[in-house]
C-alpha cells in the first residue's frame, strides 16, 4: 500500500453546501452541551438527568452477564429481530398489567431509550408543518428529536397539576388540524408535576373529540414516593394512545433501552422504521436485561431507588428553605428526579454564570421550551437524583449564594 | 386504579391517515423478512449475512463483561458523550493505521451499527429529489436507510471487479449535480467483488472533479483472506471521503457497534443528528468492546474468522462446480461473507419457492437492486459465513436439486 492521497490539500470539499436543509433545524442539545462542562470534578451538578450511580446494581449485571453468556451467547452476540427479545416483551407485559397497561407481543417494540422512540414517532407520524401539542415547559429531547422533521408546535401551559385542561380546549378548537398531543404525565421533566385523573381523563375525550392522538411519554411512572399510582392515559383509552417507557432510570441507562406499546398497526409501521434506522437494538442488552428482570432484581432495584431519591428529594427541598429567598417557588415533586424553581425578577442564564463561579450548575428554565417561546427566563430545572445527600445540602447552599449575589447586583 | 378504558371500542383512530409522507418509501426488508422464515430448524439458510455464531469468541466477553462490570461499572452503566468512548478511538486510530486510514479522536463517530451510519448520512446530506450514485447491484440496507429521505438513484453496473469507471464517468457527466457516490469497496455485498486500485484512483480523481464526495462502506475489509490490501478510497482522498465500518463482522453484530471516520465538521454535524436520533449508543457496549479490543482479542479473533470463512468459501465454490449446472456463472470472492451467482434464465424468486420445498434458502437478486430497476432476476447471493462445512454442502447439493427442477419445468 504505497499509494498516498491524491487530493488532500489540493481540493476542498463545501461540505456546508451540501447539507440536508434539515440539518439547521439540527442543534446541540444544550443539556448535553452544559453535561460536558458541568462534569469538572469540584463542580456540583444538579443540571443532568442522570440516575445515581452508587446504587447502580452492578451485582445484578455481573450475575446477568455471567448468565447470558454461559447458557445464550450464540444467540445474544448475533443479529435479532427489529421487534426485540420475546421473553422481555413477556416481563414487561406483566410488569404493565400492574399499572393497568394492557400489552401483548405484538404491540411492543423496543428501541435505544427512549430518545429512539420520539425520534421514530417523529419519522413516521410528522409531515413538515403538522401540529404538535406540548406542554409549556416540555422535555427537551422530544423537541430535539422532532425538529428535523419540522413540525409546528402549538404549546399549553402547566400548572401545579401538570398540562391545563381548560387551555388544551381552547388550542384544540383553535388549531382543528393537531396531529398529537404529548404529555409527561407522571413527575413530568422538568416540572416535576403530576397530571391528575380528573386531566387524564379529560385529556383522553379531548383528544377523542378532535381526532388527534395522544404520546404518553413515561419514564418516571415507576419511581412513586409517596401517594397512589393514577392511570395510566394508555389504560384510558389504548386505541388512541401510544405509550413509551424505558429502563434508563429503573435499571441503567447506559444500556440505551427503552420501549413504546401502541395499537399493533402502529408498531408494524414503527418496525419498518426501525429497521431503516439501526435494523434492531443490541441483542446482548436485551438479553442482559431480560435476565436481570426475571430475577425480580429490576422490581428490588426499583424499590431501593425509590427511598434514595426520596431521601435526596427531601434534603433538596429542605435545604432550599433554608438557602434560596423567600420570593422564590418550587414544585415538591410526589417521585422522578426533577424539580423546578422560579425566582421572580432573576435571568436564570445569568444567574449559571455566578453559579458556576460558585461550582454548582443547573439548567436554565427557558432550554424547556419550545422554539419562539420566551418563557422560563426565571426559572430553573434541578436534578436531585444525581448527588449523595451530603453534596445536595452544599450545592444548595453554593447556588444559594449564587441567588444572593445577583440579587445584591441586581438591587 | 379502577377507572377503565372510556372510549375503547367506541372510537377508532384512523392511523393510517395520520402516517407521515415518507411512510410510504418505508417497506420491510425483503431480507429480514426472509431471515424469519429461513430460521425453521431444518433449512439450511444461505440468506442472511450472519457471522459464524459458532466461532463467536464469547470467552473474551465473559472475561470483558467481569472486568467491566469490577472497574468501571459507574461509569460504563451511566449516560455517556455522544461522540463516543475515547479509549475506544485510540483503539481503532491504531487499527486503522495498519490499513493506512488516517484518524484521530475528533473525525470518529460511534454508531449502532453501519445501519445508523447509513441513516445519519441520509438525515445530514439527503433532500427530497437529491441524487445519489450506487452501483447496480448494491447494499440493500443502504437504499432501506436512505429511501425515507426520497432521494434519487442514478445506478452503474459492477463487472467482476466492482464499480465500471467508464460508466460512472458517463453518469457524472449525464448528472452534473450528484451529491455522493456510494461505494463498498472490499468484498461486496452481494456481488463480492474488490475495486482494484486504478479504480479507486479513478473514483476519488472523478468524484473531485465533478464536486460530489464518496461513502466508502467497508464492514469486510480486515476479512480477506487471500491477496493484498488495497489502499482505502479514504486514504486516498480523506478530505472528501466519509468511512463506515462496523464491529458487527468482527466481534459481534449483536452488538449493534459501528463507526464512521469523516472531516472534522461533518462528524459534528452527524453528532447533533445523533443526539436527536438516540442520545448514544450503549455506553456498556463501547467498553465491553474495548475491553475486548485493548486485550487484542479482536485481532486474534478476525485470524480466527479469516481462516475460518476462506474454508467455508471454498468448500461452497467446490460444491458449487459439482451441482450447479454448466450455464451458471459466479464470483470467486478474496474476503468477505458473500458470493453472487448467476443462472441465465431461470427467475431466481419463482426458483426461491423451490428451494424451500427442498429446505435451502438465498437471496434472489432482485432484491439488491434500487427501486425502478429490473436487474438481478436471474442472480443470486450466497452467503458462506454462517453455515458449518457439511452443512454448505448439503445446502448447495439441495440448491443444485432445485435449480435442476426448475430448468426441466421450463424445458
Amino acid at each position: 500500500m504505497e499509494v498516498q492521497s491524491r487530493f488532500d490539500g489540493q481540493w476542498t470539499t463545501d461540505w456546508e453546501g451540501k447539507l440536508a436543509k434539515r440539518t439547521e433545524q439540527m442543534q446541540s442539545s444544550v443539556i448535553r452541551e452544559l453535561l460536558k462542562f458541568t462534569m469538572l470534578p469540584d463542580v456540583i451538578s444538579f443540571a443532568g438527568g442522570l440516575p445515581a450511580p452508587d446504587v447502580f446494581p452492578v451485582r445484578a449485571f455481573q450475575e446477568a452477564c455471567a448468565w447470558v453468556l454461559r447458557h445464550d451467547a450464540q444467540k445474544a452476540l448475533q443479529y435479532s429481530p427489529t421487534e426485540g427479545y420475546p421473553p422481555l416483551k413477556d416481563y414487561l407485559i406483566e410488569t404493565m398489567a400492574k399499572y393497568n397497561i394492557p400489552a401483548v407481543q405484538g404491540n411492543i417494540l423496543f428501541t435505544n431509550g427512549s430518545q429512539q422512540a420520539l425520534d421514530l414517532l417523529g419519522r413516521v407520524f410528522i409531515n413538515e408543518g403538522d401540529k404538535i401539542i406540548t406542554g409549556r415547559p416540555t422535555y427537551l429531547g422530544a423537541i430535539q428529536a422532532w425538529n428535523v422533521y419540522s413540525p409546528q408546535y402549538v404549546t399549553i401551559p402547566l400548572d401545579d397539576q401538570g398540562m391545563r385542561m381548560d387551555e388544551l380546549e381552547k388550542a384544540l378548537e383553535a388549531n382543528p388540524d393537531v396531529k398529537f398531543i404529548y404529555v409527561l404525565p407522571n413527575f413530568h421533566n422538568p416540572a416535576g408535576t403530576t397530571l391528575p385523573l380528573e386531566r387524564r381523563l379529560r385529556l383522553v375525550e379531548l383528544a377523542a373529540q378532535h381526532g388527534c392522538f395522544i404520546v404518553e411519554d413515561d419514564p418516571y411512572g415507576q419511581l412513586r414516593f409517596e401517594g397512589e399510582d393514577i392511570t395510566p392515559i394508555f389504560t384510558l383509552h389504548k386505541e388512541n394512545t401510544i405509550y413509551l417507557s424505558t429502563f434508563s432510570k429503573t435499571l441503567a441507562p447506559g444500556l440505551r433501552l427503552g420501549w413504546i406499546v401502541a395499537p399493533e398497526r402502529v408498531i408494524a409501521k414503527l418496525v419498518q422504521a426501525k429497521q431503516g434506522t439501526d435494523l434492531h437494538t443490541s441483542t446482548l442488552v436485551q438479553y442482559l436485561a431480560h435476565d436481570i428482570c426475571q430475577r425480580g432484581l429490576v422490581r428490588a432495584h426499583v424499590k431501593k431507588i425509590r427511598r434514595v431519591y426520596r431521601e435526596r428529594r427531601d434534603v433538596m427541598l429542605q435545604a432550599m428553605e433554608e438557602h434560596f429567598p423567600p420570593s422564590a417557588t418550587w414544585t415538591r415533586p410526589h417521585g422522578g428526579l426533577f424539580l423546578w424553581a422560579c425566582l421572580p425578577g432573576l435571568d436564570t442564564a445569568e444567574l449559571l454564570k455566578i453559579a458556576v463561579e460558585e461550582k454548582v450548575a443547573f439548567v436554565p428554565g427557558h432550554a424547556f421550551f419550545p422554539p419562539g417561546s420566551d418563557d422560563g427566563r426565571n426559572c430553573m430545572r434541578l436534578n436531585f437524583s444525581y448527588s449523595r445527600p451530603e453534596t445536595i445540602r452544599e450545592g444548595i447552599a453554593r447556588l444559594g449564594r449564587a441567588i444572593k449575589r445577583m440579587m445584591n447586583e441586581t438591587d
